[in-house]
């Protein structure tokens, strides 16, 4: 019998809570799939690991050590932020990472990425026709904006989801003791350059059970000062205090980030604040109402401590199917989730083709955005509740969650040229 | 046997992931105690509720209502920032109490706050004396801030440096996966306007198990722009990134807050941001580092999904010894923390003389504080770890944690006069 392909597995673009635990589900699967797949070498820092010819061998690393990324979050291996150029613009990139994987016998390609990601991994997949490499290239979803086509969510999404819903409603509760001498609005900057999925789980801190006055500021909503601060004064002079989510994403009529909307600092810099700040003080200037802003960045990504539970198993799920679909012989194809039902929550794994998913981004229906723009609908909660239900805590010592850091050996090159990478 | 008197508890100043767990000590433990404590009126907002007749009748509230409060965050009663003045600057205020008091048959006092809190509670314990109005007044101490003497620590200090700890650990990770190709550093914005107590907490990250570079500049260490870039860059050099701490109390050598340091937008105001994007610039021209900032502000003493749990039980007991003071008979002072011993921690409840506490504040010492002035020593570890130690979860509904809202039932007012309260 021959001896299996190794495969190569990557993390590619920001990271999240989860999506080690996608690549503790393709180490661990590859594993007890021994005689189809040969040792899974993670690319140290990416892609940019490939083509540099570091690669990590984790066959170095304890059943014990893979299952510990479950509950770590960031990437393992490193990450990285690069996007291969068309073949016609650099073959160069094609032919050193066909080289590298030769050398390597690398046969199976795992990208663990977003949009950026999955076309990246397309380009690959399509080696055997365009080089006549032969490989099998999976990509493995993941992302906080939760923008990928095809998959009812994208691993990382529930977490970051469930950070915001969970610290908006814990912020609301403070703000809400201190309005009556003191501070009257919150607000939260999140993530979401294009869409606004991040911003509508602030959203979920309010719910049946939990009223809270919370206004949301989308991407997909165009800024408009009048009607956003008439909305804050009317929260406040009914509720006494009211938080604001705003998306770095708003947009004001022009098309200009709102966060970038002319205001400089003293040496002519565009403002140093993000856009949290900026909404605070137009509060204050226009209704005089005291305010505190957080901006949660990093923070809202990387928040092990507090993953959905759902998020882990689909993190997880999608990087299992990954390598069983690379057993089945499936070439440029991404697993995804698909839902089976809302209440109680059902899903599956089903396969969607590369071609589709590749450089197309998800934007949030307008139905999931209230009328006033300002708040989110019954069938945006709908949607969203599953994906923050559950924890999943990771181990603690002393007060700290306990995460892992693998050793990362590398592999030994076998290739004597260099490869700079452009940036 | 006389009918027991009253009892009067009010939450004051900025309110903490565990002040509620100290509200739900003092009432449990008054509800066990009927025969010497009558009933127990929470104000409203604080003081002001006191001072406005506007009392919270905390018995129509179930026992597992109470419960609740344990586990939730912010002020259940709400708080205020009101400081009382002397009785030669505003005898109405204290002729007003004394009358409310009077009408509500209120002969015990529980005052939960930081410093001035502290100082209100010593004037209103000195009523017997100067006002001929018989009353026992017991502080409780709550503070995230960790600046008040005697007591070896505040409630709700633990839970915020569990979070920030816990925060700059996982923010770490991420920018280490992203640091070959982008981000290399972040800077993570803390509270502590006077004291680097939670700054401190940021230092707790890394730990022998799992080292991690961090920067961390204090409010005691006047900030050198030379030295902090040097450090940083030495740091990015060694580590391929680093993560920085920046109190918002850092100053300059002429005594002015870093972040006030005459950085203006195009109008002239003082800038929008805080501290920490300012510092993430200075990186960013001097030494050509991407960056990411976060500024946790509320989320930091709100975070009660990740409160420690010695800190929940500081809390609690120290709302429970209160009461027990009370019915001892003590007057004018505070349940305070006492360490018995750090490894394994041992802790008991002692009394402090409430004019030994008032209106003083405990700095770090500077012992606490690395050499260079950026990181903490082994001794500030060894106070600091059992601080953050154990998880004390909420429960959950629907990926949400289930956080009490009481009834908050006004007792009926008995006086005809309006009291106004003075801005």
């Amino acid at each position: 019998m021959a001896k299996p392909k190794n495969a190569f597995y990557a993390q590619s673009g920001g990271v999240t809570a989860v999506i080690n635990a996608s690549a503790c589900g393709v180490i661990e699967t590859a594993r007890r799939h021994k005689g189809k797949i040969g040792k899974v070498y993670a690319g140290r820092n990416g892609i940019v690991g490939a083509l540099t010819e570091d690669l990590i061998d984790t066959s170095q690393e304890s059943d014990k050590a893979i299952a510990a990324l479950r509950h770590t979050p960031s990437g393992a291996f490193g990450s990285c932020r690069y996007k291969l150029k068309g073949l016609e613009e650099n073959r160069a990139e094609y032919e050193r990472l066909i080289e590298v994987f030769k050398a390597h016998d690398i046969g199976y390609f795992f990208y663990n990425g977003g949009g950026d990601s999955a076309d990246t991994c397309l380009k690959i997949s399509q080696l055997s026709d365009t080089m006549g490499y032969p490989i099998q290239a999976i990509h493995v979803p993941k992302t906080v904006d939760n923008d990928l086509p095809i998959t009812d969510c994208c691993p990382g999404f529930g977490s970051a989801a469930k950070y915001i819903a969970v610290s908006v409603r814990e912020a609301s509760f403070d703000v809400a003791s201190m309005a009556k001498t003191s501070t009257k609005v919150f607000v939260m900057e999140v993530m979401g350059r294009h869409a606004g999925w991040i911003a509508a789980a602030g959203g979920l801190a309010s719910s049946k059970d939990c009223e809270l006055p919370i206004v949301i500021l989308f991407p997909e909503v165009v800024f408009n000062r009048e009607k956003f601060l008439s909305k804050v004064d009317a929260m406040v002079k009914k509720h006494g205090y009211c938080s604001v989510v705003v998306s770095e994403g708003v947009k004001t009529a022009d098309g200009k980030f709102l966060a970038e909307s002319g205001i400089k600092d003293a040496f002519g810099h565009a403002q140093l604040g993000g856009v949290a700040p900026l909404v605070a003080n137009m509060i204050k200037d226009a209704l005089g109402y005291r305010f505190h802003w957080a901006v949660a960045d990093y923070l809202q990504r990387a928040a092990r401590h507090i993953a959905s539970k759902t998020d882990v198993e689909h993190a997880y799920a999608l990087g299992k199917a990954a390598v069983e679909l690379a057993i089945k012989g499936e070439n440029a194809v991404m697993p995804a989730i698909l839902r089976k039902s809302d209440s109680p929550y059902k899903w599956k794994v089903g396969v969607a083709p590369l071609k589709d998913v590749a450089n197309i981004e998800k934007k949030m229906p307008r139905s999931f955005i209230s009328k006033d723009g300002f708040g989110i609908t019954a069938a945006c909660r709908k949607y969203l509740r599953p994906l923050i239900a559950g924890e999943d805590y990771p181990p603690y010592n002393d007060g700290l969650p306990r995460y892992i850091r693998l050793k990362n050996e590398a592999v030994q090159k076998k290739l004597s040229a260099e490869f700079e990478v452009l940036k």
